[in-house]
């Protein structure tokens, strides 16, 4: 008997999963991701998670086949390692992930995905019809998106396809992202963005109202949704993200052309009805080609960790045809 | 000895063009597309051409082993027909295509592909690395992209991958697109828009001047380009073209990663200086990711032919390594 494991490695936890060919777990694991001081820590932090998730399992880490990650990046691909992960330590700056996980596991069949990516592979595995069209799309802390198109998954030569979170959305540019340019999705309605973004449009319009801290302790996306429809601005807040989500979607939509369009991430995810409902509202009328079902990924916050399996599963794919069992 | 053909389904003209299986042209042909009265008249005028470069390059259709299509779309895929061309009379509902091509050629090995894609077909195959991360993207009547993402060639289930042009870049939306949407990036900076775009920036300020006839007579895109550094209007519309096909090519980037993006299509053809060049400029500032290399396909106006003979030259992919001679 073969097994396969999936490992997700975000900038707070790492996690790790031992499953049958079938994709039944058997084991998982979880820890705090190592602050550093080096990569090597990072990576130590690891391959003591998939060991333990293997102990768990009751089996030896030299039985499984085959092993999916889906990490923060940015990735050096040739590599297979994390290089200056901007949610991590300074020190930190390489995480060498493809090659220890495979001498772990006695394997040259290792698949690095960012998040997005294994994202979109965990959602295409477990959709109904298994889509060969489909695109997830995460908004939390930072926005972005995986894409599967006529059955590939897009990975782009650096692994940049999809850094749709850098759209440029608002031509006015009136916010700055984190990466330094203006106007990008991700600067007004990430998880990060969200705090600032009601403050700018606090500043707009003074007479607006509002409990929000604006000038006082600082407060949180969370903060804001958790005020709808008992204050002023963070309804107005509220819908102006409505807007933008929608231009950004709608252009997703028209690069891809997918038949799903899967939300993750904290902010959709515990926001359905405020941050989803209203995409697929004006996205219907904003999208000149087919409209694709918009829903959330029934898989929570397990969506990366799942998908790292499924991509060991069917080598890279999320293609249930090519479930090895 | 096997052949090979290409041909190009525009809304003006229909050209073939047959080759031995190294690519080398010896037969081509091309005559105005039929307007009609049914799609079955587009049929045959394609045939036509198609006999007539078989006749010229001395050779039986059925010689040929493989044919490559790029077309007008919209397309009925499963049935390798145009549905509802928007630039035919209103009475060619359906111009069947891949089925009379392959009953001609005696062959089942039939590519269809729209127009941007042929385009980026063309371009992959023709280029100095035969890169397998490229965009091809046409500033003409209308905008569209066509995408070679980690050496597949995008379609998307409905062949709607790439419709870039209805990229919302304007999130003011003050000009409609041909498809009823605003804000589009083609309402802005396709030839088509060009006219309506500099009355609305005229309007906007009636101080500027002008020798464009806004009252007057019709004019065209070019008559607006020829004006440049001679009259303010003209000026100022290309420096807003500038800034829209900035965030437009900006958000191509964005979504596929490309290490090349190879423009084609008369406006950007014929304005390399004015229209490409800023285009260069700006995006440098604007892109967060690797910046491709960007430049206007030296294929000029046979680059959709070229890339129907490339795709099957090489089943469909514009990859040098799947030549079969």
């Amino acid at each position: 008997m073969v097994y396969y494991a999936g490992v997700d490695l975000g900038a707070t936890n790492v996690r790790a999963v031992v499953a049958e060919a079938d994709g039944t777990t058997i084991g998982v694991s979880r820890r705090s991701t190592p602050r550093g001081p080096t990569g090597i820590d990072v990576t130590e932090g690891v391959l003591r998670t998939l060991r333990q998730a293997c102990g768990e399992a009751g089996i030896a880490p030299d039985r499984i086949a085959a092993a999916g990650i889906g990490s923060i990046g940015p990735f050096d691909l040739a590599e297979g390692a994390v290089i200056d992960p901007a949610n991590l330590p300074n020190s930190i700056d390489r995480i060498p992930l493809t090659g220890p996980i495979g001498k772990l596991i006695d394997s040259d069949e290792v698949y690095l995905h960012n998040d997005t990516t294994a994202g979109v592979i965990g959602e295409r595995f477990h959709a109904d019809r298994n889509p060969d069209d489909m695109v997830y799309i995460t908004i939390s802390s930072g926005i972005g998106a995986g894409v599967c198109c006529d059955g590939e998954i897009m990975g782009g030569w650096d692994g940049n396809a999809g850094e749709v979170g850098h759209y440029v959305v608002d031509p006015r540019g009136r916010l700055t992202c984190g990466c330094g340019r203006e106007g990008h999705w991700e600067a007004y309605c990430s998880g990060n963005a969200i705090p600032d973004y009601a403050k700018l449009l606090a500043e707009d319009d003074p007479t607006i109202s509002t409990n929000l801290p604006l000038n006082g302790s600082d407060f949180t996306a969370k903060d804001v949704f958790e005020l709808a429809g008992e204050d002023e601005l963070a309804d107005y807040v509220i819908e102006q993200l409505a807007h933008w989500n929608a231009i950004g979607v709608t252009n997703v939509i028209h690069a891809f052309a997918p038949i799903v369009v899967s939300f993750g991430g904290a902010v959709a995810l515990h926001n359905e009805e405020l941050v989803v409902d209203p995409i697929r509202e004006r996205v219907s009328e904003m999208v000149m080609t087919n409209v694709p079902e918009i829903r959330v990924t029934d898989l929570g916050d397990d969506v990366v960790l799942e998908g790292a399996l499924a991509s060991a599963l069917t080598e890279g794919t999320g293609d249930r045809q090519r479930l090895r069992s």
